[in-house]
C-alpha cells in the first residue's frame, strides 16, 4: 500500500569548519546550519577568548554538535573534516588557506586572499597543484539575485548592447562602535577593503578588460585616526581599461542612512541599475515628513541570501566535484587594480599598467 | 588544547510529513529540507499518480530519505512521525486535519481550514480538546518581513496614530495554463480564495474589529467558465466594521504584470504602504522604453522567505512547546467575512452582521 | 536690411474677469496674468470686505490694470468684458453662470455647477440655447500631463487592452486651519466635493459607462463637527457600471503626509498607475531616518500646470471659436454618481440606477 | 458701487529681443511670450535663411508683433529695445554680449560666455564697467525647483551636515539626427559643453571651493567623427578641491532612455539625491514587461519650468534694478575647471591648479 519507506536519515553532508568567530564568522555558521542542507558544521575556531567563551556556551552550537577550537592547526585534524570556511582578518587568509590545502581540505576563503599580491599568487599556485581540492575566494555579490539578473541581462541577453561603463559604490553606514577602525591598519586601505567588490563587478560586467591607467582622490571626514595609515574614509577612483572601457567607484565609511551599495552598467543600447535606491524591505511610511523607507544598516541584511547561495554552490562544487563558481585567480586582477587605486590615492599621481595589466610601480 | 569535541550528529529534528504534492506541496518540502534546520521530512503523500511517480524518482527525496505514500491514513502511521503539513485542495483540509489530530500529530494546515464554517469550527473544537498538539492555519503573510515591520510600526510603535482603514489587494498574474480554473469549483469563490489573506491582514492591523456590513461587485474578463460557479475573475469589496473602521479589497486573477499584492494601512497620523510598487529584485533597466523593473510572477517569489519563517516558527512551537504564532480560531472570522463578501457579490445586496460579527443570512 | 518691423503691441487678448477671491480665485488671477498670453484680466469681484481690501492694495493688480468690484452683476457690465471665470462657493455657481450667459459672456465655472441636479441641468439648458458662447465646467485633472498621457495610452493606444476598473483617490492634507470645515455645510458632502474628480476620471477612462449600483461607507476621525451635516471625513465607495465595469474611490480630509491623489486604470492587458507615489519635486533625502521625499501639501502644487493649460485651452476655444475641451453636460453624470454615493453613505443601502443611469431615489 | 475701474492696459513690459533661432532660441521666445508677463518680445534675429523664413511666417510672431532681423547689429537699434537674450552658438556669445553692452542693453547670455577664458574675462570686465546694466550667464539648473530645494536643504538648513562630495551627470539621449555633431567642433569639448552645468552645481553646493587637481578619461561609442576634434562621447572626470572636497562627473551623448541628469550631494550627516530616477511624468505602466515609466527625451522637458523662472528673475532684476540671481564672474571658475578636465581627458595627465585655482598649463 505505502511505498518505499526510507531507511536512512539524510544525505551525506559536507563536514565543514569555520575559522574566525567575529561578526562575519558567526553569520557564516548561522548560514551553514540554517540554509545549507548538505553541509554539517563540525567545528569552529577562534583565538579570541571571548569568542571561544561565547561559542562554548551557545545552545545552537551544542545542539548541532559543533566542536570549538582555539588552535587552527589542531582544528584541521578534526575527525572527518572535509572543508574550511576562512573568515579571519585578511592578514592570515593566505597562511590559513595554504595550511588547509596542505591538509587536503577544501577552502572557501573570504576576500581578499591577501593584500600582498605575491602572497596571493602563492595561494593560487598552491591551489593549482591540488586540482582535486576546491579553493574559492568569497565574492559574495556574485551570488546576489539582482547582480546575477544583471549579469544575465548584460552578458547573456545583450540587453544593453556592448557594456562599456560601470559605476559602483560601496558605502558603509558610519560606524560609531569603533569596530571598523580597529581593523583599519590591516585591511589594505579603502580601495582594497571596500572597492574590491566593485572592481570585481566591473571586471565581470565589462568582460575582464585589461586596465590601462587609474586615478583616485579621497578625504577624511569622520575618522582622522586613519591618517596614520595613509588612508581616508571617503574616496573616488576612476579606472581606464583598454578597449575604451571605464569603471569608476565611490567608497565611503561614513553614510548616515545605511549600507548603500549600488552599481550601474551602461552599454551602447541601455543601462542596468542595481540597487540605486536601496530598501530594507518593501514598506513606505507616509507621515508629516513625507514618504520614506528604511535602508539596510549593514552588508549582512543586503547580502544574507547571497551568502547562503554562495555556501550552497561551494558545497555542491565539492560534493559533486564541479568547478567552483568563481576561479581563484580572478581575484588577483581585482587586487592589482585595488592596489593601483590606493597608490594613486596616496601619491596623487596616475597609476599606469603594462600591456598585461600589471601595475607599473 | 582543542576544546570539547562533539560526539553527536545534530539536534533532535521534528519528523514531519507533507501531504499534497501540487505546486505548493513540493515547495513546502523544498523549504523544510533547505531552510528548516530542526525539521526532517520523513514522508510525503499524494493521490495523483504523476505526483507519486515524480516524488519516487526525485533524487533529493531519495537522498533525504523521504518515504512516498499514496494513502494519507497509512502515512499517518509512518514510524516516528510527529507532524503533518497539509497542502491539499481546500475540500479535504478539515478531514485531514481531524485525522492527524486524532492520531496525536501536530498540524500546519494551509488556509482556509474549510469553505464551510461549521466544518472549520469542528476543527477548531477538535484542536481545543488536544492542547498538547500544535494546530495552526497557514497565513503566510503574517510571516513576511514587510508585513511584520508594518505591524511593529502600526501596533507597537503607534507610528500612524489610530489605524482605521485598510486597503489590500491580491492580484494574480493571468494564468494561461488552466491550473487555476481546474481548482475554481472547489476554492469557495474569489473572496474566500484570494481575499482571505487581505481580510486577515485587515483584522490584524485594525485590532480585530467586529464587522457590521459589507458589499461587493465583480466582473468576468478572462475566465467566462467561472460563471457556472457563480464566480468572477476580478472583484472589489468593502467591509464596514464597528468603531468606524473600514477595509476594502481588490482581488484579480488576470493581471498582466505579475503577482501584485499590496496593502495600505491608514491611521489618524499617517499611512503605511506595503509593496505598493512590487519588485522582483532591485534591478532597473533603462532603455528605449524608459525605465522598468520586473514583478514577481507568483506568490512564491514574493513569499518564499515568509514560508520559511512560518515553517521554522511552527517547528519551534512544537519542539519548545510554545504557542503557535497565530491562534487557529482567528481564521474563523476571516472566513466569515470572506463568505459575506462572496454572498454580496452574488446577491448584489449588502451583507450584514450581528453584534457578535456573525453573518445574518 | 532688417525685416518687417512690427507696428503693434501684441495680439487681441480675451478680456476676462474672475469672481471669487478666495484661495482659488487668487490663484486663477495669478495663472491668467502669468501663464495665459492671450488673456487679459480686466476685473475681479468679491463680496468679502477683506478680499476686496487685499485686491485693491495689490501691486500686481494695479500694474495689470485690474478693476476690483464688490458686486457681481455690476462687474458683468465692465467695459469690453468677454468672459468670466467663476471661482466662488458651489451654492452660487449656477446663478452666476446663468447671469453671465444672460449677458452674453463666456464662462469657465469651477466644478460642480451645482449640488442640485435640477439646477445644474438648468445651466446646461441655458448654455445650449447660446451655442455662440463657450461655457465649460472646470475639471482640472483633465488638463494634467500625467492624466492626459494616461488617456492617450488607455484610449488611443490601447496600451492596457479593454479598461474595466478604475481606482481613484482624493486625499487632502489634514486642514488644521478650519478653512475646510467652514465650507463643509455647502459642499454637498465628501463624495460630491472630493470624489467628483475621481468619478469624472473613471467615466473618462472607462468610456462613459452607465452606472448600475453603488455603495459607500465612511468614518469620522478628525472633524466630529461634520456629523451635523451627515458627512464624514474619510469614505470609501464602489460603483458598478453596466458592461462589467467597476470604479472605486477613497476620499479623505485627514492625510498626514500631503495632498495624495492617485488613480489606477486596470485593463485586460495591463494597468496604468497615475501618481501612486506622489512627489513634491524630484529630491530624495537620505539620512538617519532612511530615504524620504516630500509630497505636495495641496492640490495647487499638484495641479498648477493643469490649471494653466485649462485656462489656455478655454481662452483658445473662445478666441478661435473651437469646442470647449470638455462638454458641459458631462458634469451631470458625474454629479449623479456623486450624489448616489453620498446617499449610500448616509443610508447604508445600495443606491441603484435605472437603465439610463438615473439614480432611483 | 463698483470700485476703481482701471484705465490702462497693463504694466510696463521689458522690451527684449532673442538672437539665435535654433531649437533653443525658439523655445526662449515661446517662454517669453507665454510665461513672462512683464516681458515683451519685440524682435528676433538669425543669420540662417530657413530660420528667418520660419520666423516671418510664424502666426504667433505676427500676432505678438515680433520683428524679424537677419543682422544682429541692426537689430540692436530696434526702437525701444532694452534687453537681449543671446542663444546663438558659443563662438559668438562673447562678441554679441559685448556689442549689446556697448549699446547699453541688458543681456542674458546662454552658458558659456566663451570657450576661451581670456575672451570670457573680457566680457566680465566690460560688464563691470556698466553696473547699470544687468548681464547674466544662463545656468538654467540654478532655477530648477528640485535643485533649489536641494540648495535650501544643503546650504540653508544644514540638512546633511557639511557637504563634501558631489556626483553629477549630464547624459543626453543619443542623437540620431546629426544635430549635436554639427556643433561639435565649436562647443569646446564634452566637459565644457556638458559638464559645465554639473561643475556649476558642484561649486554651488560645496561652497565655491578652490580646485586643486583633476583627471578624466573617456571613450567613443557612437560618434567616431568626434575623434577629429579630440573629443569623446562618454567621459568621466574627478575634481579634487582644497579642503577635502571632491566632485565627479559623468557626461554622455549616447543614452538610450532619455535625458538623464542627476546629482547627489553627500555631507557628513546625509545625502541629497536630485533626479536620480528621472521621470517624464508621474505615470507607471504595468504590463507583460513589468512596471515602467518614461524619461524626458531632452533637457527642455526637464528644465522648461527652470527656463521660465530664469527669464522672470532676469526681467525682474532689470525692471526693479535688483542684482542678477547669479553673478557673471561665477561662470569663469566653472569654465576653468571644464577646460582642465578636457585637458586631462586629452593628455591622460593630471591637471593641476595653483593656490588661486588657476589651471597650471
Amino acid at each position: 500500500m505505502s511505498a518505499n519507506i526510507s531507511l536512512h536519515d539524510g544525505p551525506e553532508r559536507l563536514k565543514i569548519a569555520v575559522v574566525g568567530l567575529g561578526r562575519m564568522g558567526k553569520r557564516h555558521v548561522h548560514t551553514l546550519i540554517n540554509r545549507v542542507a548538505r553541509a554539517q558544521v563540525v567545528a569552529v575556531c577562534s583565538t579570541e577568548a571571548h569568542e571561544i567563551e561565547w561559542a562554548k556556551s551557545n545552545e545552537d552550537y551544542k545542539d548541532f554538535g559543533i566542536s570549538v577550537y582555539d588552535d587552527y592547526i589542531v582544528m584541521l585534524n578534526h575527525p572527518g573534516l572535509q572543508a574550511v570556511w576562512i573568515s579571519t582578518s585578511t592578514d592570515v587568509h593566505a597562511s590559513q588557506t595554504l595550511a588547509a590545502v596542505e591538509k587536503g581540505l577544501h577552502v572557501l576563503c573570504e576576500k581578499p586572499l591577501s593584500t600582498d599580491l605575491t602572497e596571493a599568487q602563492s595561494v593560487v599556485d598552491a591551489a593549482k597543484k591540488r586540482p582535486d581540492l576546491k579553493v574559492m575566494a568569497g565574492f559574495s555579490r556574485r551570488f546576489d539575485k539582482s547582480y546575477r539578473n544583471a549579469a544575465a541581462k548584460v552578458l547573456d541577453e545583450g540587453a544593453i548592447g556592448e557594456p562599456f561603463l560601470v559605476r559602483s559604490n560601496t558605502c558603509d553606514l558610519k560606524d560609531e562602535t569603533g569596530f571598523f577602525v580597529r581593523y583599519a591598519s590591516r585591511n589594505g586601505g579603502i580601495f582594497v577593503d571596500c572597492a574590491i567588490h566593485d572592481i570585481d563587478l566591473a571586471l565581470w560586467y565589462l568582460g575582464n578588460p585589461i586596465p590601462q591607467a587609474c586615478w583616485a582622490t579621497g578625504t577624511l571626514k569622520h575618522h582622522p585616526e586613519l591618517k596614520q595609515y595613509n588612508d581616508v574614509d571617503n574616496a573616488v577612483g576612476v579606472v581606464e581599461f583598454r578597449g575604451g572601457k571605464i569603471a569608476y567607484f565611490y567608497c565611503s565609511r561614513t553614510q548616515a542612512h545605511g549600507h548603500d551599495v549600488c552599481t550601474e552598467i551602461t552599454g551602447t543600447d541601455g543601462k542596468i541599475m542595481v540597487n540605486v535606491v536601496p530598501r530594507q524591505d518593501n514598506i513606505v511610511v507616509a507621515d508629516k515628513q513625507g514618504m520614506r523607507h528604511e535602508v539596510q544598516p549593514e552588508y549582512w541584511q543586503r547580502f544574507e541570501d547571497a551568502f547562503a547561495l554562495e555556501a550552497n554552490e561551494f558545497v555542491e562544487a565539492v560534493l559533486k566535484d564541479k568547478p567552483v563558481p568563481l576561479p581563484l585567480e580572478s581575484g588577483l586582477r581585482v587586487m592589482e587594480i585595488g592596489r593601483a587605486l590606493q597608490q594613486a590615492l596616496i601619491s596623487g599621481q596616475v597609476s599606469r599598467f603594462d600591456a598585461e595589466g600589471k601595475l607599473i610601480e
